[in-house]
């Protein structure tokens, strides 16, 4: 298994058809069917990743085939939808290496298997740009079950699943960095590099979403702004208070000595976390099934009628970020 | 309306949700709904196109909508399938220009108003690489309706819509090259400038399709790539005579002057017209069904048993066509 795939068909039919599920027909049809259980809507995410825009055109390929499906099974998630299929369309600037494509695949099967669905179609092209993997994904709801964005109401108390700023200090570690690797342990470095490598939705929070959520997204932009679009949605404002916010031992580390990274964490993209609203009466409902189905949730503030987002650090202060977040065509963070 | 779009907010607000249908949430939502009439089943299509590569970077940003969406409703109509809604993932080399975004939103308008569906969702990002547009179209079929590529027999007999051909001489019009300008008149040149620019799927054929064929798929890369893959579901070979392909008398006229275009004509891609088999009893009720309807439905071969596709000439002679269509990674025609 050396040298460059020679055609289309190849990469489809040896790599890629061994992943297919029965509504993609081998991969030998044009299209895919989606094969909805009764009595549930379909909901679908789209969200393609850019080699130089969303990873490194060096990551391992196992782990850019990984990330390429997490991203949308965590916008599934948030909309309390199971994932079901994806289709895959992939642009390459040059035919890729076999080892390369048999890595990708297995990043593929891995993350399929991890997150529950399968694949049911797709495209390759050539690229005079770099390699983007466009995955649409596929999750099911039961029929008006899906949770929207903008549905919360001020009052509503609000949550965020697993911690929060780990992938942001991942991608200082893979950029090497300073800060990380003067203040953590190798262990503590690879521990945010696989969180910003290999994000992990949240999967076994869609029971919870479903039942107690009154509007949800997934941290993808950085806390803040998304946090921003939970509150705009609900004509509301949020405060979120530094110490009450979920970060890891690794994070506290970095904080503690370097305090401007606290925007780092909240600002940073790619957490891929759940942040939801409930009403008040569910936060001790909800604290007992986090509990029972081993999954970390932590409140984090209440919809306030502020109108605006505002961070405050340890010491009171409030942290100056005006837009928040990552925004693909200002480019700022 | 001059200057440069500034973020992406204004891009999707201003241009793009007011395409939006109701599953799109105004397309404030990460994730959209797909609404499926009772007793359908959802078939989904995923074909990018690529400046340089499926488009030209300075073809009217009206017309690289309307192609983006076209491509993707082409392989729908092939399966039996009512288009619905289609998400749309861009990238943009640099932020657009307002006047851009106005046109590619009115073209995308005149589109999926032809076409009968409406965006539900998408995503947008800067990339270093060319404009890149990945939709993804959704169709829906009578429940276990969906026409595979895969299920021709040999014996059934083989059929296209429209004109096969145009497309491709469409692009050598784009490209100026002299064999066009040279034997066309202008008008003829704008046609097929036209069939290149703005494909027109054949919907009208779905009902016909749904009914009669046994195997379907869109001409995309070419005839002799496409009805290869047809008879390969099948097991089958397929003799196509030029004097029986549906050619547009500017065709005739490019072949009977210059007779190595008929390899153009056949390779060249871009047709989005549906090659369908059918039972041989099915050829009469086929008929009376496209007269009625007002399709163009050309009869072109019987799948046999030779197990290769070959295409002869006027005089008999067969073509010199290796793989015939274009494959994104050996790229050749």
């Amino acid at each position: 298994m050396t040298g460059r795939i020679s055609d289309e068909t190849e990469l489809i039919q040896v790599y890629f058809a061994p992943l297919a599920a029965p509504g993609g027909f081998g991969l030998k049809d044009d299209c895919a069917l989606i094969d909805v259980a009764p009595g549930h809507d379909i909901v679908v995410s789209t969200d393609p990743i850019i080699a130089g825009v969303h990873f490194f055109a060096d990551d391992a390929a196992a782990d850019i085939a990984w990330k390429a499906l997490a991203v949308n099974v965590s916008d599934l998630i948030a909309k309390g939808a199971d994932p079901i299929a994806y289709t895959m369309a992939l642009a390459f600037p040059e035919a890729p290496l076999k080892t390369w494509a048999q890595d990708f695949s297995d990043g593929m099967r891995a993350a399929q298997t991890a997150f529950g669905c399968a694949l049911i179609g797709g495209d390759t092209d050539r690229t005079p740009g770099p390699l983007s993997i466009s995955i649409t994904a596929f999750g099911q709801v039961p029929r008006g079950g899906f949770i929207q964005r903008n549905a919360a109401t001020v009052g509503d108390h609000v949550f965020v699943t697993g911690s929060i700023g780990d992938a942001a200090l991942g991608l200082l570690a893979r950029r090497e960095e300073s800060v990380v690797s003067a203040l953590l342990t190798a262990s503590e470095r690879q521990g945010l590099l696989r969180r910003y490598l290999r994000p992990a939705p949240c999967l076994e929070a869609v029971p919870l979403i479903r039942r107690f959520a009154s509007a949800a997204l997934d941290v993808s932009d950085g806390l803040v702004q998304d946090a921003t679009r939970l509150a705009r949605g609900a004509g509301a404002g949020l405060c979120l208070r530094s110490e009450t916010l979920p970060f890891s031992s690794a994070a506290r580390k970095i904080i503690a000595a370097a305090p401007q990274h606290l925007k780092t964490l909240v600002a940073g993209g790619d957490d891929y976390e759940i942040l939801f609203s409930a009403a008040p009466e569910n936060r001790l409902p909800i604290r007992a099934m986090a509990e029972r189905d081993g999954i970390a949730v932590t409140e984090i503030g209440v919809l306030d009628g502020s109108g605006c987002v505002t961070v405050l650090a340890a010491n009171g202060a409030p942290l100056a970020i005006h837009s928040g977040g990552y925004d693909h065509f200002r480019g700022t963070q």
